[in-house]
């Protein structure tokens, strides 16, 4: 039995644990980033935390077979670092290099949307298929292409980045510098920003109801006010649900996997939000007749999914025999 | 030295032609298609051009290693069908069947943009690169993708459809039944719409002049009235150029291939379209700090590469011994 550790490298905490090569993650140990420390330091504190999940988790360090790294940003694998990560000081960073000089294991390194998906396709809900994509709805969209088991994303790492497409040519502004992009009106923050406008210019909607009620706009209350029976929440979560699904059946027809997930905290609301985007999305892709069409199902790995996928891109890699 | 039959089914003519191993086309010879005929007809003359070019190359049929299809629509290469085809008569046409009852070799087939991409991965513009995108820019918008100089269409063969992604949600309609895509406003076609549109709207723009030596409106036409100095040619072109570069960026912040293929007859424009392009294009992808960009080149194949995309898509599914 082989065991890889998987580390989820994030803005706040460091998260690792030990993975079985079926995809059981056995343990969860975590350490805070400080991400304002050099990142060196940063670094070294990942390769000390590798040893302590291995330790925590009692399985002998020769069993371990190698570390998989899930990161922000675009690293570069075959080099074994992190070319760049958006909010963490990381340029150029030689994480193979200072990981192995902490605990000396074959180190590989991905995106973590990418990892996100890798462990919904060991693991998840995408297990039975070879082809997934895996969209997580939150802040931004987060997009992870798996093809015939293993993470796709261009000869740079960087691609996959369905989320900063243009949706709606010269439309509201994205993060990325373009407009109109799928993320700008379809991530739980263009709900809200749908919501807040709807809300201002409807004052006797029940969206401001639920507002007051709780305090805060977020991704749920257009959902919570049109099961109230609220017409301008219905109409905001019908607009919401047009952009979101004009994106996924772009997403379908350009990678036509076998299943497309879709995850992040949204996918909470259940049938009033699956129902309606499914019957959106697939009335919309080019299939020809007699073609096999894409199923759409609800991502299963939640908080676990960066850890796992972060230890199964390594096995996939270890297993491909990658320079690590 | 092995060679492969290269076959490029169309909508008026079958084409085919023996390729060498390295890519290089030794002839071509062709029937009509007559597509009104059954399909088994029309299949079973493509097995006979096949011997025909097989004798026209002056090669041994026992130094040919397989034979290669290119056609519209989506095939099921597994099964050796031909599942459906755009004004084509075939609904899970059995290929393979019937080619191997006329001449007894590995028969492949896949989607015509996809080999088109392939030979310009093989012996065009891609050569040197492992992963292209082939824009192919005609009545549509083509787009084949080579992951690993392999063809990548999904688990369905029907991906890559990245002419059917919406770029202007609740735009235009499509052919394809949504509204906005890609194809609808950066194929030749909407290039044609947009000047026709332009030259009505303006009466004494030189784009009438233009129109009325020629006695038609092409994709020529706005780039022939602008090098006249008209100024509302120069915005329908730049116009154009604006929503295409947002599709280009679209695909390379997708696929991130290391060599972004533009083809078709818009492509003669020469420094007038590729110059301003390029420059609309690369400023829109999301490359952080470091990252290694794509490339922008011309599509160099022309009319030979469906017939040598398809062989070298036979090609590389008899080295990947592929069932044929």
């Amino acid at each position: 039995m082989a065991y890889f550790v998987g580390i989820d490298l994030g803005g706040t905490n460091i998260k690792a644990g030990v993975v079985s090569e079926k995809g059981e993650l056995l343990n969860r140990v975590s350490v805070k980033t400080n991400a304002d420390r050099p990142m060196e330091e940063i670094i070294t504190d990942m390769g000390k935390l590798a040893k302590e999940a291995i330790a925590d988790a009692g399985v002998n360090e020769s069993d371990v077979a190698a570390i998989g790294i899930g990161s922000p940003g675009t690293p570069d694998n075959k080099a074994g670092t992190l070319v760049y990560a958006t909010n963490l000081p990381f340029v150029n960073a030689p994480m193979r290099k200072i990981i192995r000089s902490v605990i000396d294991l074959p180190v590989y390194i991905d995106n973590d949307a990418n990892c996100a998906a890798m462990a919904e396709s060991v693991s998840g809900a995408a297990a039975d298929v070879a082809d997934s994509v895996t969209i997580t709805i939150g802040t931004g969209i987060g997009c992870g292409v798996i093809i015939n088991n293993r993470i796709f994303s261009g000869f740079n790492q960087a691609g996959s980045e369905f989320g900063h497409t243009v949706l709606v040519a010269g439309g509201v502004p994205c993060s990325c510098g373009r407009k109109g992009c799928f993320e700008a009106y379809s991530s739980a923050s263009a709900l809200v920003r749908m919501t807040k406008e709807a809300a201002q210019a409807n004052p006797d909607s029940k969206l401001n109801e639920v507002i007051e009620e709780r305090g805060k706009v977020n991704g749920q209350t257009a959902f919570e006010a049109q099961r109230r029976g609220d017409e301008v929440a219905s109409k905001v979560v019908d607009t919401y649900l047009e952009y979101l699904s004009e994106g996924l059946a772009n997403v379908i027809n350009t990678f036509m996997p076998e299943v497309l997930l879709i995850g992040g905290g949204v996918c909470n609301e259940g049938d009033p939000l699956m129902v309606p985007l499914r019957e959106k999305t697939m009335s919309k892709p080019f299939f020809g007749p007699g073609v096999k069409k894409t199923e759409i199902r609800v991502a299963q790995m939640g908080n676990d999914a960066g850890i796992v996928g972060a230890a199964m891109m390594g096995k996939a890699c270890f297993d491909d025999k990658l320079q690590g």
